[in-house]
Formats: structure tokens, sequence, C-alpha cells
């Protein structure tokens, strides 16, 4: 096979970049890590590359590219079908796909509106978030991960949740995810963070709380 | 093979239900659609296969549930794989899934925003609107179909565009598509209506403008 040429273009303490890392770290597939600096200076491949959204991450594939993070990771999945990330079984490749789905629709919608929320709308922000996370928790159940032993699909499209959750309610003072409201949601970000590859990925969470009151405390100013 | 069960929980005026109801025709594949009454009263079984969002389309294989039309629709193509509605190169798979969710998380809302606007709005929501499906324009170019010579995975999630842009446009009284600004999309809606089997499963397009207005009257009222 000809030698492969495989970029990510991304944003380290990005969770949507680093569901595409996280699945070719998975995978063992080589890339190289390209840092777009979002706030001040996109670069001039990232507009060319995703000319309609110009975000993160995009994939580029022997001069290919590919935007939206649940898009690149069906294609890194087809391309390299080794340590698979998806279930083999139609039916549960459908569901797997239908709760990536879900918290890109409908999950991580509501942690943003308690991250963007004043203080006066925090709590109900709070309360909401946590009715939206209950069929997660329920899906979940007592498996260690979404995928089963391993990370799967829904693992990685949920590693916003493992990793910026904590941070968020570190940084902004709040408890979203208890052993007492969504104890298996909870168990699962500690198994999540400590997985073998995960950790290699994951950004550090002390780091990713400054950074976190960095963009709150601009956002104030 | 065992016989199988297909059924299609709908909504016959509903162009998401629509969507997996064209892939199953083009597929050839023998189904029971089952109409829900979405305004008045959904049925149990429509509440028990979809908890979480309680909406059409549903499809149910030899007993198995599954929601949101773009997951059906992988699913369909995974088990059904005779006639193919995805590409068959992993690339070009992975552009028509982009469009696909282009379609459903951009041009949709700006179709909405139409239908939803104020006549002061209306406008600037129809330029809006307009721009945003200038990269679909693009993306169709001089083919028949986004998919080629046949409809594929981006026509049928379009299929929104080709049955109820024009009734839509006839009930307000605007015009979104037209041979000016957006040529290959209006020739598009024209040869997709007229497709042998498009044109078994979508509505005509007189009922649908007596829906649409409808609709509207009932929301001013």
């Amino acid at each position: 096979m000809a030698e492969e040429e495989v970029q990510v273009f991304g944003f380290r303490s990005g969770p949507f970049s680093l569901r595409v890392e996280l699945a070719l770290k998975l995978k063992a597939v080589d890339y190289q890590h390209i840092e777009e600096d979002l706030l001040n200076n996109k670069s001039d491949l990232l507009l060319k590359y995703n000319p309609i959204y110009k975000k993160v991450p995009v994939l580029v594939h022997n001069g290919n590219p590919i935007s939206e993070s649940l898009v690149i990771l069906e294609y890194i999945e087809h391309n390299w079908t080794h340590n698979p990330i998806f279930p083999a079984h139609p039916y549960d490749r459908a569901l797997a796909r239908f709760w990536a789905k879900f918290i890109d629709d409908t999950v991580v919608p509501a942690v943003h509106k308690i991250s963007g929320s004043t203080e006066e709308e925090r709590e109900k922000a709070i309360e909401e978030a946590q009715k939206t996370l209950e069929p997660l928790e329920n899906e979940l159940g007592n498996k260690k991960f979404f995928g089963g032993e391993e990370i799967g699909l829904v693992d990685i499209v949920g590693l916003i949740l493992a990793g910026w959750i904590p941070a968020i309610e570190e940084a902004l003072g709040f408890e979203l995810l208890n052993t007492h409201k969504l104890p298996n949601l909870k168990k699962w970000t500690e198994e999540f963070v400590n997985h073998r590859v995960a950790k290699q990925v994951m950004p550090q969470k002390d780091a990713l709380v400054a950074f976190l009151k960095n963009v709150v405390l601009n956002r104030k100013n």
C-alpha cells in the first residue's frame, strides 16, 4: 500500500477535533495535527478545505478534505476497518448512530445553555441538562463504556461530556454529574479519561479549567 | 431468507417520513405505512418506539425500531444493498453525508425561517435562504441529480426542497428558487418530482399547498 498522508486540522482544547484524533489513535493511524488559531487567525488551508463552515475538525486524507466530526468518524471506520469503533451488527450500528446524533442535537446544546446562563438561570439550566442526560444514563447502564468493554462511537462522540463537563463544573462552580443523580455517567467519565488511549489525547483537566475560566472571563468583560 | 416485516410509522405530508419511504421504494422493499396523527393523537406504538423524540419517521424492521431519518437511511443502505443510494467510493460517501447533514442543519432551518416570518421579515429571510442554497446549487452543477443519473442520498434528503419549497412558494406567495438565481436547483426540483419512483411517494403539489395554507391560517388564528 502506498504511504498515506493523514492530516487533522484541529484545536487542542476542542472536543470536536478530539473525536477525530481519538478515533485515529484507537486505530493506530499515524496523522499530523495542524493546530488552528480559531479565535484570531484561521489558516488559508482551513478556509479552503472547509469553505462552508470554516470550522475544525477537517480530516485531509491524501489531499481529500472531509468536514463535520460525525461524517469524518464514518469515513475513518470505513477506511481503516481494524479496531472497529462501530458495532458489528447493523441494528446496533443504527442505535450507536442514534445516540451519537442525540448527543450532538440534544445534549451539547443543553450543556452549552448552562455555560451561557446567568446565575439566576443556572439552576434551571442544570436541571434541564440532567433531564436530557437521563436517557444516556439508562443507555449506558452497568456497561463500562457505551461500546461495551471498549470505547466505541458513542463514547468518542460523548468525550465532550467526559472531559468538558468536569472542567465546566469546576470552572463555573456547579455540579451536573454526581453519584446520586447520574451515577453511571459519573463513573463513565472516570473510566473514559483513564482509558489507555483516551488519556493520550484528552486535555488535562487543570488546563481546561484555566481555558474555560479565561473564556468566561473574556465574555463578561 | 425468512419473510421480513418492515413498517414505517410516518406522516403522509411529512418530508422526513418520505425520505424513508422513498429509499425503500427505490430498493423495491415492501413495507407497511402506518399513518400517525401527529397533531392530535400519537399512537402508543410511536411513543414506545421513539420515546426520546416521539416523532416520525420510525422504521420497524422485524420488531426493531429505528428513529431519525438519516440514521434510518444508513440502516436501509446497509441492509438492502441493491440499488445503492450511497456512492460507492468512501470519499464520495463522505461528501454525500456532508451535504445531507448540511441540508438538515443549515438549509431546513433557513426555509423554516421563511415560513415563520412576518411580511416585514420575509424578504430578508428569502435572501438568506437563497444564500444558504448557493453551495448546494454549485454542488449540483449540471448533474441531473446529486447522485448523478440516479437519485441518491442527497436527493432523498433534499426532497424537502423539491416538494415543499414549490408548495410553500405558492401557499405564501413568494419565490425562492428561480431560473435566474438558482437555476440548477430549479431544474432539479422538476426532474425530481417527475422521477419514476419519486412521483409515487411525493404528495401532490395542490394537496400540499392546501395543507400548508391551512397550517399558516391556523397559526394566525
